[in-house]
């Protein structure tokens, strides 16, 4: 007969059970469900970050059930919520915080949604402090099962689910670039919430040299297409793997480097 | 045919190859065998903190075969051993430390126990530092394709199993809660070995302000039901997702802020 | 019809999304190929540890794909490469830059060898500093499912592959042994590049008491098979799991301890 695939991300880490016992209760309720961990390194709460790296990474997932617990509000009325999306049929499960909503909106907006907080399929007595296992898991499960949204909660209007807010790139044209940290990945690099094409439009040019403001500080940067071949300690742009513009140091980090973290603020311009 | 679910469980971390060499030996011997990775974040060699994880993560796994292994004295001449507990056929495989022995009484105790030292199937030659590798994951295969404890190894009486000491909760009516620190999670909580019921006796009530005594220091802490909506920074005691009377800090480590790690002594007292 | 299992090995480490994207990207092309995470640990751009780990854990894998992503020049113009090696039909998958050489050694030479940087199985469009998700799991996901290295690129030479440059033990019979750090695993022990061979030939016997030279430093250290019974703070040499002599400190860091790290030079001698 056979199930969906699972994606799993959250801020569970790996040093703690967390994790692990969520996938305990999908292999218990739905042996046949392949369940493929996409991180569980989310900075603690981050649901921004969690936000980001579920939309970039769900792109290369299979079509199937897309778990994700960034939870900083778990025991509060944040509703939990299960979503289908796409014309592939995917499913997504988590709170409903904004965690879901970059990856909605990259699969064109949510066709169906369910608050499952009181799901018949949960576990009980549920906790207060781990939906993850009590909630999301038991529902990610039923899902792969072929269960629809509806059948395993209360329906709601998708239009009712919340957002994220973010501050998107703002461009001068060919004068400036100034654009927000939106994380930064284990290499130190700096992900900055702001594409190619808005290097572009503000005249910032491949292989050009531009002076980046961080703070108080000035520094003069490269825009490459690759940080291989440069200097060991040299500043660069570069346009990351998924898409996002990118500040890096040639084989160290450029958050240290820089002082920057998430939500952050930074300039680019021509020099 | 099919094979039974593994779940893992060890101290070996994420940084080294010690945990993907057991799965890649399951993966030879068992390949249909699905593998469920509990935690591989157990403090080095703290074959207490695997005992309780192990026994509170187990009753959500699937029944099947239970390979864990926190092992401080590998190589010495504590037993390997393969055990079988339960009305599902649920069986374990791990050293003799005591790491078992938590998830044997939560399941009702051994029904069937085996010495797997000199197993038949384990990998020759035998590392001195190494049987995860060379003797419990071999083991844990063979389970998984339906041999028992005793086709494994030599059978020995239950009974003499090795057992964990364990300081449980004192106890003074309306008065006061003496507890051990079982261990800290990743997010600095520090789960203590009572549960809500011990509270109760102690007359500590959900809601109520109480007083921890923590080495010579007195903190005014309250007791709730979840810590979302506190103050930022307030203490507070709840009982934790595995049943658990728990320490923590709204948003940052109880663990660091109160100074307590595993095997310390707490007492709660109402105001 | 199945798929062959896939392992896994990288640098990724476990708190970015970068091991899990490619996860996805194989669950999606192969979906019934089991995927079996040896490590993500690997030191960040380590190629040569990279390497003695994939060698020591892929002798204990299912013959099947393994995929190896250790990159530092990810963008430059070293090869992405397919191999065969073995009776079993073994593909192995990675960059061409000596992280596969070991493994291909320990299972006597490629016998087959081709060039994927322009695989027609590539993500378009192939980013500058991601090919482990655009080129190594779409390139590992079809070997599993049957194509050949020659079908996925341009065959080459496998005598063209790029090989590590290791200093192997040097031995003055019955006098002294000079060995490289290979790495520092989890637990702060040092492994070496030699074996028991190398001691035995230089004259240190198994219980006796040796000489380790380490900088300008001098330490009496014991030959032990385990340590196990030793004093709590006690230096010792013993016989690794993967058959690297290994400096140790019983329940310490002996790389702390000795202050060594990879690359670093000691000298053995018998007292």
């Amino acid at each position: 007969m056979g199930a969906r695939p699972i994606t799993f991300l959250s801020d569970y880490g790996s040093d703690d059970e967390f994790a692990g016992v969520c996938r305990a209760v999908i292999a218990r309720l739905a042996p046949e469900a392949p369940v493929v961990d996409l991180t569980h390194g989310i900075r603690r709460h981050d649901v921004r970050q969690g936000a980001a790296v579920l939309a970039n990474t769900l792109t290369y997932a299979p079509a199937g059930v897309h778990l994700a617990v960034v939870d900083p509000g778990v025991g509060s009325p944040r509703k939990a919520v299960a979503l289908r999306v796409g014309d592939e049929d995917r499913m997504l499960v988590g709170p409903d915080n904004g965690l879901l909503s970059l990856a909605v909106a990259r699969f064109g907006g949510a066709l169906e949604a369910a608050d499952v907080s009181l799901s018949a399929v949960r576990l009980e007595p549920v906790s207060a402090t781990f939906h993850g296992r009590d909630i999301f898991a038991p529902v990610a499960a039923h899902l792969a099962l072929g269960a629809t949204p509806g059948e395993l909660g209360e329906p709601i209007e998708p239009s009712s689910l919340v957002g994220l807010e973010l501050t998107g790139p703002a461009v001068e044209p060919d004068a400036c670039l100034a654009a927000q940290v939106s994380h930064v990945d284990r290499f130190g690099n700096v992900v900055l919430l702001a594409g190619a094409e808005h290097a572009a439009d503000a005249g910032l040019g491949l292989g050009r040299a531009l002076t980046l403001e961080a703070g108080e500080e000035r520094h003069e940067i490269a825009y490459a297409l690759t940080f291989v071949d440069l200097p060991a300690d040299e500043l660069l742009l570069y346009l990351g793997s998924f898409g996002n513009l990118t500040l890096a140091v040639n084989r160290a980090s450029a958050a240290d480097r820089l002082g920057l973290g998430p939500g952050d603020a930074v300039v680019l311009r021509p020099v």
